[in-house]
């Protein structure tokens, strides 16, 4: 089995992301990013990902693939048999970029785009080759976390989708295909939602940013790690099931609070208050050892769900098996 | 050290769960609901407790005390040290019901209600001593979820949250002291962002509940099950800081899908494609079976957070201490 080869185009916290999971995977990793830092700052989210990553899997990981920077798009996207791009979110950069890479990409690559907002429709405009773009937005650590949202545009080839997710899964993640654009994709969309409550209640004076957290991870936040939102609610449900449920829980869609959905300017001010209020709940430790910290817990969460053979330790259990059923 | 009493009124899914919380952790509990089904489905929840929280503790647990279901709410609150209502979400009812329980409770005892949606000044409205009125909201599965929101009303005595306090943290919760009244308090005005961003997405036919619990459980749930909101963005935004993440993620609130606010209509039409996608997802299972998995899964992320010493694993761990400290 010859070694494939990922290029990784943009090299930040998502770049970077991506590029450990591909090379503790096995794959050849070639990094192209123009700014002086991006060595340091992969290799730094490269040792994290080589202390946690093989935490999960309970058979050998394969070697680790070979790891360059290069210096154009040219040579790092020739020869890949995935591209990923995860520049900045403007536009004209990432056509920009698209039409670089597909100057010189396999025409069977998938040429996936990390973007959380645009769709993929959007970015295949004037593309040379429109068939073989596709969003596949991932989440951050990716090197841990399992979900990319897959999701093709008006012009992607249905067999590059395809493609497309055998990979993933084949570097244990969980691809999930999305059936209709939508900006934001689905779970940024909630991401937005709660950012926005978020930033009202700060604004407000109702909580703080560590109320707040506390209000998520000693609560809702334990149960949707493992079963998610509309799972946990027919289990609330009880015997009567879903509908009764949503007979109970609808009213609320009518309650008061509903009320507060416009959008809360993001005035200096607000941003000073949420940015201090932060320092004080975690500025004693850095953001080095944050990192470590949310690695090591996001490692034992999914290592007790691997025990309970359910979601993220079920796809664990499964990537386990199909790495002993190879070797 | 004499056992303490608590009157649970109201049994069902909540107050079935306050029920095996004081329970397990060896309080005397009288229950008192007119259904006629009372007995048996607290008797089940119980049964679950019984199994799942003892396994979170590495320390012996108290004996349990005596679980008794009682006719009468005299009966219940005559010498309780805490009465939690867990009654219907009708603000009538609750008027009615705590009438007729600081008829007969003991004027120190904390008067907690599990309201999801009323401030507890609401319910102080009218009452014989509204100063030992709470709102003590707590998540389901009560016996296994730290979180309990702790709102006091205007004319609450703040001796009587200090003695809930630390009567909730003598029960191995997490008593989050919210500094404002607000509708729906602060946990529930999340879930309620996310549902309705949930039911446009099934609406409009972008996913199914399905594929929105796996948007969830294999990204951010993971997440938040440990950090919460804010960290996780501190964490994310890099050495750069909190103000850094703001200015990079602040224009999304300007984006497209911002606009999609509107509360949808709960037509019967999307409660049947919601229950009907809700069966398809998991209608294999009994709700019984979906139980006992969430419980399992809970058990087993807190144990692993238990082993990082981190969030709902701290807790624990400081409560196992305070347990051997006792002993």
């Amino acid at each position: 089995m010859s070694v494939k080869t990922a290029a990784i185009i943009g090299g930040g916290v998502i770049g970077g992301g991506w590029a450990a999971r591909f090379l503790l995977n096995g794959w050849n990793v070639r990094i192209f990013d123009p700014a002086p830092d991006t060595e340091r700052k992969v290799l730094e989210i490269l040792d994290n990902a080589r202390e946690s990553l093989p935490q999960l899997a309970d058979v050998q990981m394969p070697a680790e693939g070979d790891l360059s920077f290069v210096a154009d798009i040219e040579t790092a996207v020739t020869g890949a048999l995935w591209i990923q791009e995860s520049v900045p979110e403007r536009i004209e950069m990432k056509h920009e970029v698209f039409k670089l890479i597909q100057k010189h990409a396999p025409e069977t690559a998938v040429l996936g785009s990390s973007t959380s907002g645009y769709k993929p429709t959007v970015l295949q405009e004037n593309a040379t080759r429109p068939g073989q773009i596709l969003v596949a937005h991932p989440f951050n650590p990716v090197y841990l976390l399992p979900l990319v949202e897959v999701v093709a545009g008006q012009q992607t080839d249905p067999s590059i989708v395809d493609t497309a997710c055998e990979l993933l899964t084949g570097v244990g993640m969980k691809p999930l295909r999305v059936r209709k654009e939508i900006d934001a994709h689905i779970a940024d969309r909630f991401l937005e939602a709660v950012w926005r409550e978020g930033l009202w209640l700060i604004k407000d004076g109702i909580a703080t940013t560590e109320e707040i957290d506390d209000a998520i991870r000693f609560g809702f936040g334990l149960r949707w790690g493992q079963m998610g939102l509309f799972e946990t609610y027919r289990v609330a449900g009880g015997e009567a099931g879903m509908a009764h449920f949503m007979a109970q829980f609808g009213p609320c869609l009518e309650w008061p609070w509903t009320k507060l959905m416009d959008v809360p300017e993001l005035t200096d001010e607000l941003v000073d208050k949420i940015a201090s209020q932060s320092d004080e709940q975690s500025g004693a430790h850095t953001i080095r050892e944050l990192e470590r910290i949310r690695d090591n817990n996001l490692v034992a969460m999914m290592r007790g769900l691997k025990q309970t053979n359910w979601g993220a330790g079920k796809l664990l259990n499964d990537h386990d098996q199909r790495m002993k059923d190879e070797t």
